[in-house]
Parts: structure tokens; sequence; C-alpha cells
């Protein structure tokens, strides 16, 4: 099956006749994140990766917590102004997610996409402000290094040497908060920084990808055919040329995915050169043994918040395409000899004076 | 915390101004179900529950696309007719749903929401189409007695003995095809049957509920208060008293967890009487050696869509409410000592001529 053969259909692209604005986000990254390039741009910072709890569950939770509560607090909304919170992660029954929607008090809707989340609770929150039926919703999600680790692969105490393919699940958290156009211009939104707005456009919903690759530890390339797929969806389906963005954020294929991503799109004769870019690359420094790169829940959340949004907040850019990616298999059908299937979610943001 | 003081916020309720429909359903049930008091109204029946698979895994994979195919076919579409497919599982990574997603090709939006996940992918859905992104959406879920048992609990082999607090998790799998109204009206649509319209009218997104139960064994009793919560909010959401229901169907508190949620109604005045009944006693007989019930992510589907939606659709009811309720623990979260918590998210369908 070629990818083209999927993109002509034109399918899952979700178009908001009225786009919601995406008002506020906040990042809190732990201390290898903050090592990394982005490490200035984070709204908070966790060196102490326990964040004092006895479990690395316990500490994802918090984390996940802290975002939302900054993500209120940035745009001087309380949690009783928002009607709805989409969000997930990457542990067994998204325990993360739903634990702290307990401390939260938000009416939850439980995502499940890997490191697809962000992207996936994103569109969501869009559709369900464009819906007429949520004036206000956040989006979010988290992940922990130690907690994925243990979970999908093996106990941290082990020691497994790591492969030159394998990816760093990054440990932070991030919140979006999405607003009824209306609703913000009824009430005084402090904007996070007085640049342009932004708004959410459209979406593209990802249809499940499988090549027949079994190495979770090259999920990089697992991954590339589903963000190829729904790219080529979402240029279909918006309209647009690949040119019309400044950026396309796909996240977290990573520096054996990313390569694979130019191949599949240049046979489509689409070629984004310097504007397609990898959140699993440019969270981390070259020299900080990621091997691979950075994925998780998280990475592709706190590169969109800390590097792409104020960019755009900052008239730096217009239109950017966030395009997280998720493999979707567990450690038990791995065990059963499984493939590992995938998926991307698009969401575009603009910015608009 | 009391209910009320939840309740009186009202928040987290949908209401859709272009109500869509819910144009055909299907359901897909195995053997101990089929020998249930609902046994003749199943779609389809499996009586071997390896479905010729080697793995419980992908014999739950099978009854999940089975359904879907079913009400595909039931309504006379194809997948390309879909835009979106809102679907969840019970399973590590809802494997079900994503491999499931991966062969029928429609785009995915995975979900979890444990047993809740069948009222959670339908307000999904209906939200979808609400918000003019879709134009058609199926909701979909599957669970099997086996694969659960052996990933929540114990080894099947073990035959660890079960408690009169347990509940048994069903074997099947149920889809819904949610329509938007004006694109029914265009098309011929086969009616599932030629009684009344059913319209997804509005919907209640739950909020987690955690009264400090510990005991997996015993989710009836956990679940119980995150339903009297939605209630009560889609009540005051939507206006309508409780006698405005002819049936809310809740699911899965079990005889453990039905008494339960009556009691915290009466605190609040509500006495829904004969009206308000459970998946989980309805879906299997008395001697059924399913002890406090049956739960499970296919549970309450199956039930909605073998006895209640054929009711309004025979004009035998007007107004039902669908209230699925989900332990949002996992096995990790239960052996590091924590409570369980819950939600329930309700749908309003009603039959209209």
């Amino acid at each position: 099956m070629s990818v083209t053969e999927v993109a002509l259909e034109g399918r899952g692209h979700l178009a908001f006749a009225n786009p919601p604005l995406l008002a506020a986000w906040a990042t809190v990254a732990g201390k290898k994140e903050t090592q990394g390039p982005l490490g200035r741009h984070f709204d908070r910072i966790v060196r102490d990766e326990t964040m004092g709890e006895k479990t690395f569950e316990r500490a994802e939770r918090k984390l996940f917590t802290s975002a939302v509560e900054l993500v209120l607090s940035l745009s001087g909304r309380h949690a009783s102004d928002v009607d709805l919170i989409f969000a997930g992660d990457l542990l067994d029954q998204i325990v993360t997610a739903n634990f702290a929607a307990r401390d939260i008090g938000i009416p939850l809707v439980g995502v499940y996409g890997a490191c697809s989340t962000s992207s996936e609770s994103l569109l969501l929150a869009a559709m369900s402000v464009a819906s007429g039926t949520a004036r206000r919703a956040i989006a979010a999600t988290a992940s922990h290094h130690m907690s994925a680790e243990r979970q999908y692969r093996y106990p941290i105490e082990l020691g497994v040497q790591r492969l030159p393919t394998s990816q760093w699940t990054a440990t932070g958290a991030a919140a979006f908060l999405v607003e009824d156009a209306r609703e913000a211009r009824s009430q005084k939104a402090p904007a996070q920084g007085d640049g342009p707005t932004l708004r959410i456009v459209s979406a593209t919903v990802g249809r499940v990808q499988d090549y027949g690759i079994k190495d979770p530890n090259n999920m990089g390339a697992a991954m590339a055919p589903a963000a190829a797929d729904t790219i080529l969806r979402h240029l279909q389906g918006s309209g647009h040329a690949v040119e019309d963005f400044d950026l396309i954020l796909t996240g977290d294929l990573g520096r054996v995915g990313h390569p694979l991503l130019e191949l599949l799109l240049a046979e489509e004769r689409i070629h984004p050169k310097e504007r397609l870019r990898d959140a699993g690359i440019l969270l981390y420094a070259p020299d900080q043994a990621v091997d691979a790169g950075g994925s998780g829940a998280a990475c592709s959340a706190l590169v969109c918040g800390a590097m792409a949004l104020p960019r755009l907040r900052r008239g730096e850019m217009r239109r950017m395409l966030l395009v997280a990616t998720g493999s979707l298999h567990s450690p038990r059908t791995y065990q059963q000899g499984e493939s590992i299937p995938t998926i991307a979610h698009a969401v575009e943001v603009e910015a608009v004076r």
C-alpha cells in the first residue's frame, strides 16, 4: 500500500468553521530536559524527578497536575471556568491523567494515543469548543522517563544497555487551554505575551499504519509512515501547500525516523526542507546521550509549548502544524510477536493579528 | 464532599444544537452472554471464544472488528463512508482498538475510560458529528473475559476463587453509527427497523470520583458515586426530571453497586425506581455464576444495543440515558496501595417520529 493511495482519500480532516483560540499553555520539564537547548524556555523546571513522592508514577501525576495548575494561573482562569479536560499518558490505564483529574475536578475525557496524545487531546479540545458544547477546554499530557522505562522495557535497576535506535522518554508535562473566541472577547483574557492571537483552524485524525516493524527500540522507523500519511491527508484536506507552513513539528521520530519521513514525503514530491522539524531531535542536545532522540507523550508537547507556540505569539511564524506520532503496541503484543501499529494526529495553529 | 456539592455546578453537560442520529448499531456476544436473558437479541453470537486465534488478545480484536463490520453492513454503509472511529477497550495501551483500527482503516481517536468506554466513545462520536467536522462516526468497544482476567487479576490457569462482590468481564463487542441528520436525509439510509428515529440530544462528561475504596474485587461500590454524580449533573444540565426518562441504564454497578447508587440518589431526593437499571445485572441470569454481575467495556454496550436501543426503535420507550461507569485503577496502582478512582459518562438518546 503506497502512502499516496491512503492520502488520496483525504479523510479524517476536521475544519473548524469557528476556529477556537489556543489561549494559553504551560510546560513543566525535568532535569535532563532542562539541560537541553530549550532549557530556558520551560515555564517550570523540576530538578528532583521524584517530586518528593514515593513512586515515579506519583511523581508523573504531580508533573501533570503542576502543568494544569500553571496553565490556569498563566491564563488567569480557575478550574471552575473550564468545562472539560482531554488528557492521557503512557501508563497502563492512563493512570496519570485519571488520578490527577480526581484532584483537579474538571470533567475528564481520557484518551490514549501513546506519544501522539499531545495532538490527539488538543484536537479533541478544539472540537469540543468548536461544537459549541464547551466554552473552554484543557488538553494535557505527561510522561516520566522512569515510569515509562520500567513499564515498557526493563526494571530500571537492571541497567540494560540502550541501542543506537532507542529513544529517551522525556520527563515533563504540558497543558493547553482552548477557548471559544467569543468567550475570550467577552472577558479580559490575560494574553501570554501581547502578540497575535493563536487559533486552531483545523486538524487531521490519524489512521493506524503498520509497515511490519517489530522492534520497540526503533519506534522512529515504525512511526514515520504514520506521520507521512497524516501530513499528506492534512495538506489535501486543508488545501495548503507545504510551503504555507512555517513549521511542521513532528514528534517523536528522532534521528532515525526523521530522514525516513523525508524520504516518504519525497516519494510524493513533497519537500518540506528545513520547515520539517522533529521534537525528538529538538528537545535534547546531541551530546546528551539520548541515542536516537527524545520520545514520550511530553516530548512533542514540551517542544510545542516551549518553542513553536511562543514563536507564533511573537509574530515570528504565521502557521504551524503539530504532528505528534505514537507507537500503539503494548509490552504484551511485543511478547506475542506482533508488529508495531502507529498513528499521528495533526493540529494546525495559525497566528492572526 | 457531598454528591450535591459536585452536582450543583452542573458542569460537563454537552447539549447538541443539531442532535446527530444514532443510525445503527451492532452487537457481538460470547457464549456465556448468549446464555443470559438477552441471548436472542444479539446480532452475532460467538460460541468459540478463541475465534480460532492463538491468543485471547487476538480473539478480542476479532470481536471488535466483527462488530464494526456488522454495523456497516446493517446500515448499508462502507468503511469509506465513515470519517472517524472513536474506540477503546480494557487492555493496556488499548491494543484491541489500536490493532483493529489498522485493518479497518477509518481514522482513529483512541479513548480510555475502562468500562465507561461505551458512553465515552459514543459522546465523542456525537460531538464530532454535532461539530460539523464529521458527517459520520463510529463508536466501538470490546472486552474479553480471558484477556481482562489475566491482565487485571491472575493467570487464568491459577483458578483463583472469586469473591461474592466480584464482577464478570463480559466477552463481546458493540459498534454504534452516528450520523449527521442532514446526511441521513440526503441518502437512502436503510433503517434498523421502521420505527422512530433515534437522536443523541445531549451528554454529560464524567468527573473522577474516589470514595477511598481499594478493593478491585468490589468495583460496583467504587463506581456508584461516579454514576450518582454524572446522573445528577445530567439532570441539572438537561433540565429533565428523572421521570422524563423511560430508562436510566447504568453499567456496570452490579448487585453491590446498584443499591448503593439508589441510596446516593435518594439522599438527593431522587427516586428513579424501576426506571434505573444496571447492565451488569441485566446481562446475565441469576444462576449464571457471575457473582455480583457483569462488567467489562462490552457489558453496557451489549445491553444498550440488544435491549435499550431496540425498545426506543420499536416505540416502546421515548427517552433513555446510558450511564456507563469505569474503574480507572491499574494493577500497578493497586499494588502501590492506591484507592480506585472511577468515572461515569452519560449519553441521552431520544426517539422521534
